[in-house]
């Protein structure tokens, strides 16, 4: 018996220059969308008469992107799920994720060229819109954004058993690669604004915070973004701990005044949790990261 | 306020060889551990005292791999559930994520070598055990399976409106990479002998359809083991559409007779559905895949 | 000034199937095209009436595979190099390196599918074909043929110095990835069949060796590969040396009986070496290097 | 007959902070080690009495980095090939390879934060020494700086055959992702000011070229280094060719005024040349390649 579908196309490669003269504005999306409805038979019997095909959901990516202004992921978001729900009988819900690789311009002495760009590294902005046939649900968020404290964290005082060789540590280096995921209320919000503020929120909790644990900066961190952003109504943090081990030098004579240390990938801690408003909808960590990117 | 959280150690990776005299045998798992309890005053005051730090996570690992024979993922992930539910008092869920990357072993003129041993490709055998309070839920799978055919593909019929350029086909390349997972009624399970089972079943499948699109297949291979397998209550198949999109040659004076393609990487379509027993409690495909790896 | 200069074309992707009633043959190759010769005016003035498009490589890449068949990477290698040169007056040299990516047939019961595939996972065979105006240079080789020891390897009586941590180990794992590259004589190979001839000695070599190091066991590999396959001239072997640390047990009031490892992806010991016929012309180890895949 | 070997170790990852009170500085290297000399015996016989470990080059780069400053990856390469080549008697040449990746201070308000960093995306600083018996070669460069123009690029005029499909291009998108590798006449050099020198002309030339092809663009960057910075005796670019494609849009009845793009990666145009200066001892871009990082 199906119990639930789903089908769509990942990984659609935008790029959108908007000429302004010799300045122009560069936009560089990934998109994907996700139709789930009543799809059954072409499942179970291979009809495809109501089938969208991908390639279709790929085409009119670019269409839409050319029909109108691409202002950010969100707003693309939302005319791209409203789109589809408009034209699709069978579908019960649209899920569109996108991600932005953001670039900055080539400074040529103290002048920004307008139209050679270099590629910002580092974090991606995200965007999720999913339309049910009532209403639209908009969130946001960043991924891959990695920050390192070199002081102010400690990991003390933890439960302990025959397993347990890791020392109290009362300075650790605490480094993370954070995706956050956050619901705006409603689609009446500035969203690159907001977006910038909700970046610098998490940036400085984390570099003010004294930090116990990876949990407890991360709830701070959250919680910063709740105090200070009304328009958001839930937020979900991932956090994997990125161990910077201190290197033994005693072996060779010297001292390591924690400064020497190996960055290692694996294995690594993961911590994540979801803060909801008192007054919103509880959501599960699980619910809001399905909804995030 | 705190609506969830998990926390835990990925990327662990054990390799343990048995030794047999001449003989050895050689198991390489990467191993995930997630708890989830009541850890709230970790992350809002930062009060470790009844968190089981990461790292001894990781010793529990290579400790319990030590102390007794490691058959398979699935047996090994049962043990560490339930150890870790045994002496975690706050631990409401633990999940243990396992995937094995066998290995055969090198022949030598016709001799298959006792310990010298080759790395397989391609896929690797998945398995997720999850423990609550009360009972051990185990799951299987495949991860990245990669699988194509000439023949008996086509996909035609489909909803057309105006950004619409596939052509109808009756005769295309259909590859992808599949991800299955499928939950066991309960540990009453040959996992071993039963993973074999269901790996050639899907492929069988697959390889025997008449397919007419990649939601027709994948139904038509999760069907087959819900049939053929009584310990299997659910399953979930994601399949991405890795599309080979054949080459017009005409423009250089040549036919393609359908025999030449470039493999392209993205976009790509993405299928997924969940197939349930009749009489098992129904499960969404967001949750099946969830307890998936 | 201009003291070199390469370009081309890289990842080009072509499936080729080939059709013989209901039993068909696929081969998955990936491309790279790379011209040398007097290209310089198209670096200092931009000038291109000589330059050939990469675009119209990859074009001719799929036009020369529809136009004869692709029996393997070394013949269809010679052939695009041939093409090239015949008609590009200004190419003083042209390399095609290929990879191709083997596939099994799909297992229906005891038969094999004709038309259904499963991608084989593990090494590449790759092949680099050069061209000069005078002579053909044909090479083959595997890459990413993972391998492992779990008996007879050592590594004892090295230099030790204030720096050295490192035990003497009489019975260590011994794992690596390796990539080797070797050239023919001439054209006048079975390629197919000295393939998969040079994989098994390097296999057997390895599964065999009594190894002091990872450098021992490399020279005996490739030795081996001279002393049984006259066509060969020289062979360049480069072994990463992919640790796999014992588990310190007694921590946990356990045993290691060089059972429980950690494998590790980062450092790596990093070992390689060019193996020449004696009356071979002499080729350093970066010049076969540049000719490996 | 062993033609050429080199051992070392690769991806030793190290982090050092250097703590000034509140205010702590940190560099992140990734550091290779590579020996060749007079090695052959542990190659034929096992013979490992003038065999340094691979795991005491790792320690070596610990303990260096402990035991004085590590200003930037060129001065510490110097300490590293230094330090080796005085204790290692079979050594005939010893090659560091180091990239560096950036962080920046997190800022708090309209303050840096001394002690909070946010990791630089985008490209990596690397610098490769050398050191054979007689003298210490320094080089530096960047890798995986990608930038985009999105006017002044052309593609015309180019040589035409029976499988030419790509039109001239009068306006098109030319994207890249640079690695630079340069030579230093000699240590006398500020290296992190000189390397924010060259990157800012390497960025400058690509904006401001009015591009006839990539390889054309390729020449004024590297043309405008050896024109600006006398330290510098020669240089290599590789840049492959981002192939950002227009999407025809008439098939659904809108105009694409080169606006809308399809951002591919793969297949791409690979372009290098090497410059170097006309007193200079020629270098081949060969040389150079294996020179750089």
């Amino acid at each position: 018996m199906l119990a639930g579908t789903a089908y769509g196309k990942s990984d659609v490669r935008l790029v959108k220059v908007t000429r302004h003269g010799d300045r122009d504005d560069l936009i560089d999306l990934t998109v994907a969308v996700r139709f789930e409805g009543d799809y059954d038979e072409s499942y179970t019997n291979g009809d495809n008469s109501d089938v969208l095909p991908t390639d279709t959901m790929k085409n009119t990516v670019y269409a839409l992107a050319a029909s109108g202004p691409v202002e950010g992921p969100e707003e693309f978001g939302v005319r791209l799920c409203r789109h589809f729900m408009d034209r699709n009988r069978r579908l019960s819900r649209v899920r569109v994720d996108l991600s932005e690789q953001t670039w900055g311009r080539i400074a040529v002495g103290a002048r920004q060229h307008g139209q050679a760009f270099v590629r910002d590294g580092g974090a991606l902005r995200t965007a999720t819109v999913q339309q049910d046939r009532g209403k639209v649900r908009i969130g946001a968020g960043v991924t891959d954004l990695v920050i390192l404290k070199s002081a102010r964290s400690s990991f003390t005082g933890f439960m302990r058993d025959e397993f347990t060789t890791l020392p109290d540590s009362l300075d650790r280096l605490l480094a993370t690669s954070l995706t956050a995921s956050w619901q705006y209320r409603d689609a009446d919000v500035e969203f690159g604004q907001t977006w910038r503020a909700i970046r610098a929120l998490l940036l400085e909790a984390f570099a003010d915070h004294d930090s116990r644990s990876v949990q407890h900066t991360l709830h701070a961190m959250a919680q910063s973004v709740l105090d200070n952003i009304d328009a958001v109504t839930a937020i979900h943090l991932i956090m994997p701990n990125k161990h910077h081990l201190p290197i033994d030098l005693s072996r060779f004579g010297l001292m390591n005044r924690n400064e020497i240390f190996v960055a290692t990938a694996e294995p690594y801690g993961l911590i994540e949790a979801t803060l909801v408003r008192g007054e919103g909808e509880p959501q599960t960590g699980r619910q809001l990261r399905a909804a995030g990117p």
